[in-house]
């Protein structure tokens, strides 16, 4: 298997399959963080995504993909975050079990919405290797089919369609932006340029503080993420066997962002949008932030990601 | 005059006069928020209108209906608020001059935001005898017109607008629910719900805090507001002798609700939705939250007035 198993008719299947069971996001625009910036930029926001996350896409594909046989046995994967809720959710629509792998800390309203959407839940150490050990038991238990978070073809063709709307909404963008962690989203939102524009550039975001995929890219050489510390907590993982090939194919550059540059322009997005972004969200306009000269006068999109984080602190601040 | 003033075309005229100025704002929902309620909820998103609020209707509409002469001397008003920013940026639109009294202890970025419409600020100190004493003083040494934040039927006319897209976009509601502070909002809306729909009840939403204008529509008679003490801020105001009057003839009903439903609306709207409001936006959900029987299996629209809160504090928890 390769990357360029995912064909253009792939990506085109993967949209009709899924397009019942989400939602066609908006595109939206700012002209203050235009004028800011002095370019122009198409955010597609996929915080108002179903669960709040472009994941929905790939999940769904994933999941209405799987065969007769293997939709007896449900599907497993180990997150906790966006994903294990999109999966479970994608599962339900399907009538299939979800078994989903979590920490033992993971916050509660995530594990809450996973068990709102009916997935069946492991708890586990919070570490790698007793989540990938505890995956594997409950894999020969079950027979589930894994449904990796990124690595995984329908996963990518599915978050493809991202890309795909924005380009069919918007023809003529230079350059589209999406923030990179394994690299779900960038791998297909690069396939999709490739496919159904080519005019663009495709650039990858990413946090300094977990900058693998961009050493990555740079050196050619895969480098593995360790054990990073950023606010964008979607973007903490390594590139992957799928993932890394397509990127260093059809990705055209990727730019970094301190953590400092990712609150501010989440700030910027909440005060001049009125949008609610997680902060892996944000770091795109972040690295635009911090290279003006690269992307002045161009007409960007950008993939919002989501808009789920924890705002339980703001609202203790409310005095009633 | 009198409140019949404004006829249906007066309205339409209005929306014609100010549709290049105003973003048309989009309907949201959320099967979240409908499933908690049991009702159908249509989210009318002035948040998303310019400047953030649902004020820049009135105020283009004030300003593009002066006459030649009274252009040449520009536009005055007192305002901490979203009216100040929302008649700097309309002015700036016709090309004249805004005055605008502001208290001395007003936010920074609010003053800010005016100067930026290139409005023209007068400071005075922070009570409403000093606002209006100088606003005197401007309004006798520039002839500028005064555009009263919403007992002005311009004013009205321009807010009724809100509820004339969402009646034109969805035409089977039972109920539509505004804000009410001074009352142009939630009078502009039963207007439009009067002569575009008639099958709606109009409901209006008010901090019990600043309850006046539920005892001014119980009783029959004018109460003012007094000094309220409310997180919705933009409700702090009594009552016009405009919009009382109408709202006395055209709203069916007025509820009050908590503080903390206030922050648990807003809460609500924030996760659910991944919209940025403002308190005074979240009343509206929250007189569902305290009246559950009374909305149950309705279909109902809100007017989500604007967006424009100060999140710097949740901002700085970040650690970066």
């Amino acid at each position: 298997m390769s990357y360029n198993l995912i064909s253009k008719k792939e990506i085109e299947d993967a949209h009709l399959r899924i397009i019942p069971y989400i939602n066609q996001t908006p595109i939206m625009s700012s002209q203050q963080i235009n004028n800011i910036f002095g370019c122009e930029i198409l955010f597609k926001c996929e915080n108002f995504q179903k669960v709040g996350a472009f994941k929905t896409r790939g999940a769904v594909n994933a999941v209405f993909s799987l065969d007769q046989e293997q939709k007896k046995y449900g599907v497993c994967t180990h997150s906790s975050g966006n994903h294990a809720q999109a999966l479970a959710r994608a599962a339900s629509l399907a009538n299939i079990t979800a078994h989903i792998v979590m920490p033992n800390n993971a916050p509660k309203v995530k594990v809450a919405a996973v068990k709102d959407y009916g997935g069946k839940i492991y708890f586990c150490e919070p570490s790698q290797d007793a989540r990938e050990e505890l995956l594997k038991e409950v894999m020969e238990e079950t027979k589930a089919t894994f449904i990796h978070p990124y690595d995984k073809l329908e996963i990518i063709a599915g978050q493809a369609t991202a890309a795909k709307e924005l380009i069919n909404s918007v023809s003529d963008l230079d350059m589209i932006i999406a923030p990179v962690g394994g690299g779900g989203l960038l791998s297909g939102t690069a396939l999709s340029n490739y496919y159904f524009s080519k005019n663009s550039l495709v650039i990858g975001a990413e946090p300094k503080n977990a900058d693998d995929a961009f050493r990555s890219f740079n050196s050619g050489e895969f480098v593995s993420a360790g054990n990073p510390k950023t606010l964008a907590d979607g973007l903490l993982t390594s590139l992957g066997d799928f993932t890394f090939p397509i990127i260093k194919e059809y990705v055209d550059k990727i730019f970094t962002c301190s953590e400092d540059n990712i609150v501010k322009s989440m700030q910027l997005i909440y005060e001049r949008m009125k949008i609610v972004v997680e902060p892996s969200s944000a770091v795109a306009l972040a690295i635009i932030m911090e290279n003006p000269d690269f992307f002045r006068n161009k007409k960007l999109g950008i993939i919002i990601s989501g808009g789920n984080v924890d705002l339980e602190g703001f609202f203790n601040t409310f005095e009633t």
